[in-house]
């Protein structure tokens, strides 16, 4: 059983945790100098008590505590109430999802368990933006794909913004650095994977004319301003590309890997 | 030519087109009470000089005027040049692309019009998210979609800040209410279309196993939380859904509207 305790003084140094979020994703004070797993809500709270991240507590108002509590199973670390405006001091800013938890980060999987079993892998290159990685790791989610591959340039899937744009999914997706880059690609293909790069060039495969289907396919992806590296592109198998409109800047990469998770999915 | 204007006082009156714009999507002295098509940044401005809307003028940063005075063509309204800060005060809030268009609203083309001709339409019901919105219609505008009806409970795509999500394409994609809802949908298929509700239900078609190859399609789009109404699925054609893992919420409305608009697409 967790522990509930009630606390009314901000600067109460057992919330330290929680304290000035807005700032808090590099904590210089922790291993690498990254911040704790912090999950916003219920539902994301939920999806953090069932990743591989070890709970430290969790801050909220009583009712949204209540609402956890029976999800908590043998947790016995602290569970803080606090009233809104309490709560609101303490993390820096008003936060209407009423409800946070802490984690510790956990070691990645290695590249080659995470690729055992999957039928289908994101890989991405250069994806520095944290809402664009919190979405794709969303929509690799709901159109099962199995697992994420960073490649060069990718920020960190676990920064706040990125948990919470996921919509907690980055904590249930794996996901594992890919290096060297781009020749760790070949890691996949001795596993039986055809790698595929999704490219806006003329010379790519369309996606609906591509004939992947039963086999073991990872989706390179590349960052929306430049896209892949010309390395990356020659590292692949095959180069996809979904047909747009004449004039039209290319899709946001989060809704383009969805796009071709989808078409190259199977049901 | 437009004449270019130097300015150095922020409350110079020249300049109230482009005032306070954070709570200026609301104008109770204009027609409908709504605020001006406000377009930000060069790519966005050239977007909306070639759309229906007529430009009412121009405030920027003189390098960002000098840059799109080559695009103005015959336009002979203002085009204001300020430094920065004056921007920032004019506006409300530091703009980092520099410049801004105002334009003024233009009717809506008849939706009947709108259909002629069209090979791919989406309609859309409850959709009031005004980022929802605009990624929308700069995804329907990538994936060759030809028009957006909007069906009951939509929010107003020309919202300042639909248009900076779409990246200017609500100013290029024609739009128009689709009155009496969801009965107007038998315009669509007075036209030849088939209407195919996007729903979650299980007992929806395949995405992937949908036959609607050379068709004209009209793609029916709900709001993400609760989906389209059991009235507007009833009064669609086709029930289809995007196979998702279980335990995974529903894509978010644009992202599965790429999705259905690739996979629905002639290339």
């Amino acid at each position: 059983m967790p522990q509930v305790i009630e606390i009314d003084d901000p600067s109460d140094t057992r919330l330290d945790d929680f304290r000035d979020l807005s700032t808090a994703d590099r904590r210089p004070d922790r291993p690498g100098g990254r911040g704790l797993v912090i999950a916003e809500g219920v539902i994301v709270v939920r999806r953090l008590l069932d990743s591989p991240y070890p709970l430290r507590g969790l801050l909220g108002i009583p009712r949204r505590i209540q609402e956890l509590v029976p999800d908590l199973g043998d947790f016995d670390g602290p569970a803080y109430a606090v009233s809104a405006d309490v709560m609101a001091q303490v993390v820096g800013f008003h936060l209407n999802r009423g409800v946070l938890a802490a984690a510790d980060r956990a070691p990645q999987p290695d590249p080659a368990a995470l690729v055992d079993g999957a039928r289908m892998l994101a890989v991405l290159e250069g994806v520095g933006d944290h809402e664009n990685l919190g979405a794709l790791f969303r929509n690799a989610a709901a159109l099962s794909v199995d697992g994420v591959l960073l490649g060069a340039g990718c920020s960190d899937p676990l920064y706040r913004r990125s948990v919470r744009v996921s919509m907690g999914h980055v904590l249930r997706v794996p996901f594992a650095d890919l290096r060297p880059w781009p020749s760790g690609l070949d890691l996949l293909r001795a596993k039986g994977f055809t790698v595929a790069a999704l490219t806006p060039r003329a010379d790519a495969v369309d996606l609906r004319e591509c004939k992947l289907a039963g086999e073991k396919v990872a989706l390179l992806l590349g960052s929306e301003g430049p896209g892949l590296t010309d390395e990356a592109i020659d590292a692949a198998d095959i180069a996809v590309r979904i047909p747009m409109a004449s004039g039209v800047d290319s899709l946001n990469v989060a809704t383009a890997g969805a796009v071709a998770f989808h078409a190259l999915g199977v049901s």
